[in-house]
């Protein structure tokens, strides 16, 4: 399915993530969407293998679309969540980990709301030589690598549904608007979408964007690329930009990915209000009008309406790719699965 | 499996439903039901079609009679339920609605404390052509078609398990005994009912049957009925007849049906006590004297046992159809999401 | 599968089980165990069947276990937890399982606090001749069937990978540590192990091991054995052996199980600290000393590290059965499942 060899065991972040690998992906994906679309949806390929759902930190979206992934895939699913469970009673993850490995458990998908946990996982798995594969489901405020891979499928499905390619994302302007601190989200796309060869410009309050952000990032400096504090409000370095304002930022861009705004950053003083955040951060139609006329919307979902975006702009079948980006999201976390089934 | 032509995507309640729907929904739960008494209970119907339940609304008995339903045409099942949910995080019930939508459900199945809720959903589906069914399993007081259609094959089986038909039903007494007001089980089983010719008698406390609730129910009126308000406590018009006092409602029964009492109607000073509704509404072996020969008791259950009705008829199998309208609901429930699921 | 004829109908606990069936059992499970090392490890035995768990007393580890087990037996399954449930709305644990024989269960998994609920259940399931069979989870503090079979299939194991047999248990010394008053997994592997002709040593300090703990337990004497209170701190009968300290009990041991602790033992002042149980009670390497040199150390799950036993005790592969007792309690399930499932 995929033409370059996969060896990866797991995946936990894309820090060092090859082009190869991301094109592996996509390629793996499209052949996984091209499946959603037929009439029998499913396929043998990881039949009588168990994929065990360890979500600590509760979510609806990202599991059910991990759980029909798997449903796809034919494999069998145990679903692990703290409510009811033996971390209450004084057990620790590794050996939660554990008995579900000992039960048959041969992929796990992990979410914690700590950052490294899958990583710690994955670490004990290799060290006593379990075979099984992890993959993260979002960690903390450190990785959310399948909805990275997801948001780039889709970008590159969007440019071209029947062959889509990371050569297309070369020189594309994408900018990612909102808590960018505190954003899993934004920093697995930070690395792919750099990657990939597009400029990423992030954008938020300098509460949710310090300075001292790009630090972590070591990306390949393009030849067109230079740092830059010109005084606009904007610091760049790289292919990576940052912006304390929107209207700069958005001028010719392509793609324009809002995050999640959480409610818990105005008790926290990092924000004044909702209200103020929308009238400064909020995407419209109006300001929209200084994008590439091609340009498209995303959210990595679930969205307040009315402050990220507004709610006409979420409804406009033209400008936003938020429903394919979920239905990528099923393609994508089959494609992962079924790469790291795979590795023996 | 069906003699008519299906040609409703979604199932919101039973106010327009003809003669011809309620009998293809019999003879296609007849079919199931037969399936569910043969060695292997499965059949592949809905084989690769994703079956969403978006219970807003908690509920174990239903749900689990929908995942079984589902399971038995072979279709893959995916379950919200709004604990650990995007709700919570601020997003719409449209917007989960469409997030599940675009992860490749067929049909969902939806239960809310509101009224209305799934014909909203259902609504927003077709302006989208998204081209899914949708089932309500209950809004708040408004309807619960699955549990009226699967209270009607429950009566028909009754009355020739063989071969059950809404011609049977034609001049039989139902009584209805409970919280009527509050029911969205009494109200669509009061348009099933009707609509396959059965006398219907609503029997409560004036807190919980006011004389306008009459109004909302438009039936055809039958030779034999007329309005009457003859100084006996009852009103009645059409099919339709309204009783504050047991006794006289259950003369010559064929069917009574009590309804399950909400504790929170003591708290809200509609009733004086469990004790005091029972010594007045609860059905009991000597009450039951005044019922035609042959009656047979209904409850959609859970049952408060010794409120509604006595325990020892509710385990007498030769009055209780209790444990047949659990079993006719997945059969019945097998037949509404075939039926919807094979509507292009 | 098994030579000889199972006849149990249901698995409520071990009291009345004999060698037979003990062997019976292992030998099911044997052949379940190969089938789970093999590429596909599902097998059509319950294909068609509904199991049902009831689990009004919330588990994770136990649940996953018997729905993997049940998955793998490709029987559909249905699970109904309290939280969102009937029950609250007033029903009886009898209804909710009647409510679920009439859906179609064919095997009911049930556990529950209260000590005798699935015995009740499985009598009422009997006297309407439901022909379901009734599998107890674990009751209160009376009994853990499955537990003490899979910890039974683990010790066979460990003696005899290729061959595992009852037969081997014969004079091996088994130590018991823990909170032996309050553990239904106590209480069952009491029952299996000396049905099978281990000697079984029980250790706690006396608040957790009264004297008159011995009287429930009527095993047959083994001519070795006689009743003691001899002084050291310990008092026996028959085969069953009770210390109030540690270091006497762990002489030449062969398995040595500890038991979890639960924390709310300290608020019911039954124990001064976790610190001073494990001084006096855990299980450490130092002490393992006294213990035969191929002791092997066995625990239900989830662990207390550090109080139960050591860390270090728990990750030596050498000496620790516990992931092992995970993986044979899905193959154990598998058996029990199998069993009562075949019985017409």
């Amino acid at each position: 399915m995929a033409d370059n060899l996969w060896s990866r065991r797991h995946i936990l972040s894309l820090e060092d993530f090859t082009p190869g690998d991301y094109q592996t992906i996509l390629q793996t994906a499209a052949s996984f969407r091209e499946v959603l679309s037929r009439r029998t949806k499913k396929v043998p390929a990881l039949q009588g293998q168990v994929i065990t759902n360890l979500f600590f930190e509760p979510s609806t979206r990202t599991r059910s679309s991990f759980e029909l992934a798997a449903k796809r895939l034919s494999a069998d699913i145990l679903n692990f969540s703290p409510g009811s469970s033996s971390l209450k009673k004084g057990e620790t993850i590794l050996d939660t980990a554990k008995t579900y490995l000992a039960m048959g458990t041969n992929l796990m998908v992990i979410r914690h709301q700590q950052a490294g946990v899958p990583a710690i996982i994955a670490q004990e798995m290799d060290r006593i030589n379990a075979g099984v594969g992890v993959l993260n489901a979002g960690d903390g405020q450190h990785a959310h690598p399948s909805q990275a891979l997801l948001d780039l499928f889709t970008i590159c499905r969007s440019l071209d549904a029947a062959n889509p390619q990371i050569q297309h994302l070369q020189g594309k302007k994408v900018v990612i608007v909102g808590d960018i601190l505190h954003s899993r989200v934004a920093r697995s796309n930070i690395w792919s979408l750099t990657a990939c060869g597009a400029e990423v410009h992030l954008v938020a309050p300098p509460t949710l964007l310090p300075k001292h952000f790009l630090e972590a990032f070591n990306r390949p400096v393009r030849s067109d690329d230079g740092a830059d504090d010109s005084g606009e409000g904007a610091i760049a370095t790289r292919q990576l930009h940052l912006h304390w304002q929107l209207e700069p930022a958005l001028e010719n861009a392509d793609f324009v990915m809002a995050l999640r705004l959480q409610h818990e950053r105005m008790s926290q003083h990092l924000l004044p209000s909702l209200r103020e955040y929308h009238q400064q951060f909020g995407i419209t139609r109006e300001r929209l009008q200084a994008c590439h006329p091609n340009v498209k919307i995303m959210h990595p979902g679930p969205t307040n309406r009315g402050v990220e975006l507004t709610s006409d702009l979420m409804d406009d079948p033209q400008l936003s790719l938020v429903p394919m980006q979920v239905t990528s999201g099923v393609a994508t976390r089959m494609a992962l699965l079924y790469l790291i089934g795979g590795v023996k």
